[in-house]
């Protein structure tokens, strides 16, 4: 299985288009040692060469296509991209769906919650509905592995298994619909053939034992760096919603994610969903010593990792 | 007053996400002279520094004001950005104002037709409503000559003034509405300092004397370049509808746009909103020999014109 991170920010992206935090300027201006990135999306295939499966679908789809030749077409219209898994339904996640309205057959695992939040009132989706079957969801079950499957059916070699993370619906949602667990998950993708196991978690409020059962013994892990600390973004008076509020676990402290998940037993651990205004993006900076210490990476747009 | 391209391709780009004709193949591979091109948005300033006014809000906008340092922030949350016009409610004409949704005041010139076919029925427009005034829509009446101010009423220094062009609804809305004729417009924009007038016409089905009358005089020409000839799709195998049945005349042919505005009086004149397919982007295309033996430019990403 192969691992190529298109995008590893959290939603806005680093830098963000209306921020002049320390991170945003210094990485515009050079001055900082940390490397510019889009928002979130994943690709992943059994072979590394064909049958890419998109893990979220972010606003920067096109450029981030762009820059992977595995997934340029083949032919006149033509896409390596078999299908698409959606987390959650935050707009960072889902709005590159929009961009992929060139009469091409999808293919979208989601669960139930966040395909109806989605399609249903947005008008704007019915670009997506130009022809029967634009577009194929195929809706994920809480604790069920399924094939992932290509628009004709056609097996990608990979299985999904969504797993409940504690979150919360999209920003856009939140007066419009009551929370339920399905809202956002994690997702496990497992190699048929090998038997090889990602665990992709890239939006987790708090660590249950359902999430700590997902990474133990995953070959890969992608967890949520979002913030580095609680009060990250009041501290900078860029905001006063604290990074719980936002559905995110902060990394450090004693309650963060590297102390709470020191004692896993996992493959390669990393950071993905990072936040323009996290320390650890700062390559020279105490915090990032300190991830790498505890033996995770930061993830960057370019990763790859094999499995 | 200056203009800056930030992206000057028609809906998906140059190359297309899932496109393999000659031209995406060429720019992918390096084997055309030819340079890749993001979706549609143009910056204006009568400065040629502050107060920057959009024309259109590609779904490309985040890395587009990366691109160009005058549009980065001053401050800790701060943009450069005043205003944006829609000339229509395309999606590749308004899914960036979707990314621009990190709690910052956006002011939208528009008619009220593009407004209410963007914020009706779409439940994603609700990540714009999260507090009040977050978007300031100020409608454009046909032949109405307005000052373009900021969130705060500030003034830019310059003014804008829609121009009936024969258009269409977007795709999304083509079976939800009638078709009237405030769906598609151009813009005439006119520097108050200087009375310079950039008309800018993107989109552009038929040449009506509104459509010369905006054009005849001005210092600058921004024209719908989406398509070579008719059959362009067709011929191609890539589609089965003619340029027209799209709503853009198309550049060549005894009523191509290239033909029939050869006797207009204006100044620069440039092509805008170009297609994957269109031959023109060969830069030693015959085709362009022939936009450019006519006086025409096409525009790419990052051209500016100063007035």
């Amino acid at each position: 299985m192969l691992i190529r991170v298109l995008g590893s920010a959290a939603g806005g992206g680093f830098p963000q288009w209306n921020c002049g935090c320390p991170n945003c300027r210094g990485v515009r201006g050079g001055s900082i040692r940390a490397s510019a990135r889009t928002q979130e999306c994943v690709a992943v295939s059994a072979d590394g060469e064909s049958a890419w499966v998109l893990l979220n679908c972010s606003p920067e789809i096109r450029s981030q296509i762009e820059s992977f030749p595995p997934l340029h077409p083949r032919g006149p219209r033509d896409s390596p991209i078999a299908a698409i898994v959606l987390t959650n339904g935050d707009l960072d996640h889902c709005l590159g769906l929009l961009s992929l309205r060139e009469s091409h057959r999808l293919t979208v695992y989601a669960t139930d919650a966040v395909q109806r939040g989605f399609t249903r009132g947005n008008v704007l989706y019915r670009t997506l509905e130009r022809f029967p079957g634009q577009v194929t969801w195929r809706l994920m079950k809480i604790g069920c592995a399924e094939a992932i499957v290509d628009a004709d059916g056609r097996p990608t070699g990979l299985t999904a298994e969504a797993i409940v993370t504690p979150g919360k619906p999209p920003v856009h949602l939140e007066e419009q619909k009551s929370p339920e667990p399905e809202d956002s998950v994690g997702v496990c993708v497992r190699e048929v053939r090998t038997g090889r196991v990602l665990a992709y978690l890239s939006g987790v409020a708090s660590i249950t034992d359902d999430v700590r059962r997902a990474l133990t013994g995953a070959d890969a892990v992608f967890f949520d760096g979002t913030f580095w600390s609680s009060d990250e973004l009041p501290a900078q008076g860029l905001g006063s919603k604290r990074a719980e509020q936002m559905a995110h676990l902060p990394v450090a402290g004693p309650n963060g994610s590297l102390a709470q998940l020191a004692g896993v037993r996992a493959g390669r651990r990393i950071y993905i969903h990072v936040n323009n205004t996290n320390p650890m993006l700062r390559e020279d900076s105490s915090e990032r010593a300190a991830v790498t210490a505890a033996g995770w990476d930061v993830a960057w747009d370019g990763m790859e990792v094999r499995l």
